[in-house]
């Protein structure tokens, strides 16, 4: 029993909604700089008017991941949620595009496709508002052998335990997943995702994860750790994949007594950090799905993280690899 | 009778789906390089799904003229048609945001909102392949004293003539424009529209129209003539004010006796050349409406198209002025 998809993602279906703004924009409408909030339909539309133009483009932590893997070249699937909608239909096609096979149907009714509102700062920082709508319809029932298949690794990202069904689902797809041979990579997400659900979180990572992507920050808010020597330390111990994200001090690959210290390249002009992490996570797991050393997976995640953040929005250019063939 | 409105755009009101595109794309789906081509929505449909991952923002030549002029810190009203879709709330919220005062109401129903395929190829030329819908719904009746009210200008768009109703209209409202005081300018959109159209532009511009604003291929197919020189020698001998932008060649401006040769400024790096034109009259326009002499008018113009090829998409992002303060 076994597929072609290398990378399964499962995740909040979002259309990112990128403006620039000032820093009195966010005190205006109560925002703590670099946070993602959840708000309902009356505070989007609220958000929405108080800001000037913007730009559509799809976004989605997890499904950007996906996205940056297929653009490297990898076979990819993706379960999340759109309305039938326009901004569903975008998103979808954005996904289809690439090549991801989309598993679920849009939804005929119900709450319209999630957008994010993305306020860049000048400092090139962002600012997520983000209205979930479909995707809190994401449930239990859209996790089934059929929907999940046999891939290398299904990664699920923590922003789906802000639904309902989210943690349920998401152990659920474990199962499903360990089952059919696959690995189960998570997504940390954000520190206050972490907080938010840091139980439930841990219990997953020690009992249901193979590998984990996150930024230091995330990982410190799971495990209790100081800084990263004691953390490296401490996963020594375990059998899980850490690859975990420093920003401009680069990144650590921890995997058991292995592990792999990588420098950031330095980026004189940084447009807007959105999806750093998201294609760091695409180039690392596209070099472990294809058997790669850990320092070459660092490598590769370097590689599009530092495109992606010299560019507007999450979602990478076609031509990823371009530049990079000195590997 | 008078409002503060300086100036007043009536054009087709689009939302921008921009990709980028090798030149085989263009073979396979038959479209011309560098044109405009219009298509329904079965074939809207089928290039969508060939083309790869895309860029939602607004568009619409005349509308990006209106978007940059009120950037500028000018006073704008607008009047175009779009559905009261997703896109069509994007499209009339980008244009509130910059405090432009839409003048209809979204559709209710009939086809939805206009959406162009930009495709974009490595050097920078963008083809589009522009599907009209809620936009050929624009009429007569939209057009009267309340709506257009008392502003400095108005400026239609050739590319109006496209829809069942647009030669009527924009007659229309060039008479009640003149009647109110106004002054009536044109933009000519592309040269394949002039030929389009021809007969009735020709009338239009000897009859109806102030102020011309165009490249220089629109303006010879307007006026049959070979080149620059014999255009200007033409123009002299009329009372209309032409802006005629040159690309790389600069602009000239040509009001009876008097005429301006201003050069290009310089890019290195050619991002997307969607807008440059409507970025040229905004700021043209911008500098006519403060009474500016004509060669102040250029530069601005000059340097809003500069700004603009500098970016994707044909909206410039705020803060258009920024490094404009030697004027």
């Amino acid at each position: 029993m076994s597929d072609n998809v290398q990378l399964l993602g499962i995740s909040n279906a979002i259309v990112d909604v990128l403006s620039h703004v000032d820093g009195n924009f966010l005190e205006t409408i109560g925002a703590e700089p670099g946070s993602m909030t959840l708000i309902d339909l009356d505070r989007a539309h609220d958000i929405y008017n108080k800001m000037g133009p913007a730009t559509e483009m799809s976004g989605g932590s997890v499904a950007n991941t996906v996205a940056g893997f297929a653009n490297l070249g990898g076979e990819t699937a993706y379960i999340g949620k759109v309305r039938d909608d326009q901004l569903g239909r975008i998103f979808n096609h954005d996904m289809k595009s690439l090549g991801v096979d989309i598993r679920l149907p849009k939804a005929a009714d119900g709450a319209p496709t999630a957008r994010s509102h993305v306020l860049i700062t000048a400092d090139g920082q962002r600012t997520m508002q983000t209205y979930l709508g479909a995707c809190t319809e994401l449930g239990l029932v859209d996790i089934t052998e059929d929907t999940i298949g046999a891939p290398r690794a299904i990664l699920i990202e923590g922003y789906v335990w802000d639904i309902a069904e989210g943690p349920a689902l998401a152990k659920k797809a474990a199962d499903i997943a360990h089952a059919a041979g696959a690995r189960v990579a998570l997504s940390l997400s954000d520190s206050f995702c972490v907080e938010r659900h840091k139980d439930s979180f841990v219990s997953f990572v020690e009992n249901d994860t193979d590998i984990i992507v996150a930024d230091e920050d995330e990982v410190y808010a799971l495990l209790d750790t100081p800084g990263i020597e004691e953390t490296i330390e401490l996963l020594q111990q375990r059998d899980t994949l850490f690859a975990i994200t420093r920003s401009e001090k680069g990144s650590v690959i921890v995997r058991g007594d292995e592990h792999v210290i990588q420098s950031a390249t330095h980026v004189d002009n940084v447009v807007d950090t959105t999806g750093a992490g998201d294609a760091y996570a695409a180039g690392f797991l596209y070099g472990w799905a294809n058997d790669l050393p850990l320092s070459h997976c660092a490598q590769y995640g370097t590689h599009c993280a530092t495109r992606v953040i010299q560019q507007l929005g999450a979602r990478i250019e076609p031509g990823l690899l371009d530049g990079f063939e000195a590997l």
